[in-house]
This record gives structure tokens, C-alpha cells and sequence, in this order.
């Protein structure tokens, strides 16, 4: 597959808008990443290797994902925490006029209210990307993630 | 914004310089990413967030940061370590025919005298690049860590 | 050194690709990254600076590369493990019109059977890259890695 330079770009720069609205705490800004229908699903490689439905988090709309963010600002109860993520480049692996696919790896680390920094959780991105309005969004993000022990709470977006 | 996918490279591309000759040991040459009047900035995030002026470490000139590299090399006690960073994608958040703006994301590791790697620091980078005699060079590199835990010492730039 | 912006996206999906196999487990994929005739090798920082030729893992084919694989699959005993790279953006040293030189940090992360993760290597790719019948291709890939201590098996590929 001959590689579209502007189209990987904008991945990139989609997925790294994304993760680092995260990381600066501008979560109300985070369902924006998302189209109206969307899905975004957090599975456990090894449920996803197999096929198996069970996942820690799967919203099916925006709506559900701003309900998320209005109950971390208000109700849930958590470990505070900054979240850091570092990505690689996104690796287009389909793409026709409408959607885009690709993948892409991540480490989350945390730092806890004592200053130190942990491996939160590694993974990958399977995105689909739509042009919604001239706007690049997530159709679907699906977080598979290797680290299936998670010892804090899933409590800021991954 | 429309992303320009030569500015963008050309940014990547000085993150990436820069963070490869710090962890290639090539500290002499580190001054030269900088513009003689600059200003390196090394911020705890906390702190950032809330406008306090108090930092870690604070150049604001090419001739301070030689400056950290003699010390280093003669004067200084520390831990023997190797560094590696892994840096995300820049983001361009603001440019103008003069000046480019950017945030990156950061992980540091370190390696110790015993072999052993652990995350050191993970943070933002917030850059200001200019074009000088045409290069590419930082007229402002402020380090905003999560870390704000320093277990080793600050020895090498970050 | 000018940028050539098409050179090194097509060098970061190498990489990628690369990677991303290999975290996919798609691990019989892995030596047709490679020419025919290459060299794999794995050494510790502390050798590769000071020249001296110890290091872990060498295999001068793709044969060789093969070898491990189906050895990998059917005669290793190693901790079962998911693992994970995150890769920056390659930097390119040197290019003419055969081959391209590039290097590239890369942190690489474990993931035990009790769902832990935890940093397993970190290092740079020094790469030498031809184009093999119309693909890119690794000639060389020397993997110098920080982390000495190697706790557990080097059993997936670095």
C-alpha cells in the first residue's frame, strides 16, 4: 500500500489532539473527538484475540461519553492523578474515500498526588476515522489493551 | 488548522535531534539547539498550572547552558546513567511567519550502573522554534513535568 | 540535511510495521522485513560504544532469523508474555540512492501472565534500509539497548 502522506498526517495529528486533550485535563473537550454514533470500547487483548465480547468500558454514543466526563467531574471517586500518553505513529492499515483505519500503540503512564510515575497501561488504537464536516473523528475506537491487570480505577479516558 | 506537513517534519525532526544527542552522551552540542538568547525551563506541573514562577532549573541564555555541560563534565556529582528518550509527535499549536509553537510529550528513562531501566520523568515539552540563519532552533523549551517526585538527580538535560 | 518527507514516512511505516508485527504476534511475518542476506544483532550499549564485539543475539541471514522463529514456536521455554514497542519518529543519518541510514529510541514493554506490565527494554535501532525488489527492507538492524540487565528471556524479537 503506497503510503497517502497528508492522510497519515492527519491521523497523527488527530490521535495526538486526542491524547493530549487527555493529558492537559480538557476532558470536556474528549466526546468532540467523536461522532455523534460512534463506539468507543476498552477490551482486554486477550478477550479481543478471542473473539470474546466482555470489555471494561464500551460507550455507544457521544451522549454516553459526555455522561462520562459530567460524572468524573462530579460523582465518581478516585485516585487524583495527572495521566501521561505516548504514542506512536498511526499505521494505516485500510482506507477508501470514506473511512480510514489504522493502528496505533500507546503507553499510559500515571503520576499519583506523591510525584512518582508508573506504567498505567499499554495497548493499542484500532481506529475508524470519518470525515465528519471536515472535521477527521472517531467513528470507532477500540482501546485493546495488554495490561489486564488494572490496579487503579479506569477513571480519565484512555 | 491545516496542518503544514513540512513545518510539522521539520519540528519532529529537531525533537528528535535534540532528544537523540542528549541520550547519544553528544552534550556538547546540546547549546546549539537553543538561540543564544533563549530560555530552558525545567517546571513542575503543578506549579504550571497555577501560574507559580518557582522551577527546577532556569537558563535563560546559550552561555548558561554551556555553561550546565562544563559543570557537568568536571564539577558535578551524580549517578552514572544512561537516558533514553521516547518523544510523541509534536503538536504545532500556533505559528506565524516567525514563530512555530509546539507541544510534545515526553518519557525519559533511565538506566543505572546495575543495568536496571525505569521511568525517570514523563511531561510536555512547550517550545517556541524560530528559524535562525536558517535553522531550526528553540527560543523557549519549557519542560512541564509530571514527575514532580525527582528521586535522582537532574544531571542531564531533559 | 534537508528533509526528503517521502523517505522518511516511508521509513517510519517500516518501523512501525515492523513493531506492530511483532506486538501483533505475527511473529512468521517478521524476517521478511529483511533482505536476504542481513544482520541482526543485539548489543549492549556499553559493547557497541567501546567496540568490542559481545553481543546477545547475531544472525547474519534471513535463514537465521527463520530459524528463530520456528524455534520460538516450537522448542523455547520462556515466560508467556505480550509485548508491546513504542517507537519515536526515525531520524535518517545518511541516504543516497541505495540505502538509508536511520536511527530511531524505541521503549519496549512486558506484559506477564498476571497482567502487569512493566518496561522490559529500552534502546535505540540502528538501521540500514534498501529497497528490495520495490520494498523496503532492513540490511542491518542493530538493536543497542541500555537495559543490560535482561531480566527475563530475550524470547520475541527487539
Amino acid at each position: 500500500m503506497k503510503i497517502n502522506i497528508e492522510a497519515l498526517l492527519d491521523v497523527a495529528h488527530l490521535q495526538n489532539s486526542y491524547v493530549q486533550a487527555i493529558d492537559d485535563d480538557k476532558l470536556e473537550s474528549w466526546p468532540n473527538f467523536f461522532t455523534d454514533q460512534c463506539l468507543y470500547k476498552l477490551s482486554p487483548r486477550e478477550n479481543y484475540d478471542e473473539n470474546l465480547p466482555a470489555c471494561l468500558i464500551m460507550c455507544d454514543s457521544k451522549a454516553m461519553l459526555e455522561d462520562r466526563i459530567v460524572s468524573y467531574r462530579n460523582a465518581n471517586i478516585y485516585n487524583c492523578h495527572f495521566t501521561r500518553h505516548i504514542v506512536g505513529m498511526p499505521r494505516i492499515t485500510a482506507s477508501n474515500g470514506e473511512t480510514i483505519s489504522a493502528e496505533t500503540s500507546y503507553a499510559i503512564f500515571q503520576t499519583q498526588l506523591n510525584g512518582e510515575t508508573s506504567v498505567f497501561q499499554v495497548g493499542r488504537y484500532l481506529d475508524t476515522i470519518v470525515n465528519d464536516h471536515g472535521q477527521l473523528k472517531f467513528k470507532e475506537k477500540i482501546c485493546v489493551f495488554d495490561t489486564y491487570r488494572v490496579h487503579r480505577l479506569l477513571a480519565t479516558p484512555v
